[in-house]
């Protein structure tokens, strides 16, 4: 039997908005690898506009900016994660693991009773 | 400051099919509560033609029918979950508040860096 997968997806609420979420966390690890929003867009698949849309969401739920785009130096700029960025990815991340963890066994009781 | 929420949706894959969701469980805990597809769809806001392929779906994904409809009989039958599909919502239930609690210390600290 193969293990079938437990599929976990964590959103943040605040208020009416979603402030944080898979594909928001997703995307700040893009933006981190990569140093710019339109190449992390592109890595995920999605528009620029739709990823400044993620990115604006988290900039404004936040006490600080999550994401923060530097122009001018004398590599022209770029976009980073702000310290407050690595912190709340860091700690999604953290959160997801545990989620994982404790699924795990519910998971592998239920999976019994799944057809091969 | 008010709480944040955390939404969790928990899935489970089968293949190319979600063999049980948040939804589905909603919907298993509403047929054992109604004794009625179609009373249980009215409750969740769906249509009967939903709930059936749901849970089509769900007896399909497990080794024995999770919801079984019995005809005749003085009370002209009803539907209600069979053994297996008492204890996969039980289960379910467990695997969902086993997520939250193990969530719950992340969320309170990147609750803590949401705007107020």
């Amino acid at each position: 039997m193969k293990p079938p997968n437990i599929d976990i997806r964590l959103r943040l609420l605040h208020g009416e908005h979603i402030a944080l979420g898979n594909g928001k966390a997703d995307l700040l690890e893009a933006i981190a690898a990569t140093g710019s929003i339109s190449q992390a867009a592109k890595q995920l698949g999605m528009s620029y506009r739709r990823a400044w849309l993620l990115v604006d969401t988290m900039n404004q739920c936040f006490v600080t900016p999550l994401v923060i785009t530097q122009t001018g130096g004398s590599h022209g700029g770029g976009t980073q994660l702000t310290e407050l960025g690595v912190q709340v990815l860091q700690v999604f991340r953290q959160m997801q693991h545990a989620a994982l963890q404790a699924t795990e066994p519910f998971e592998q009781q239920l999976a019994q009773w799944l057809v091969d």
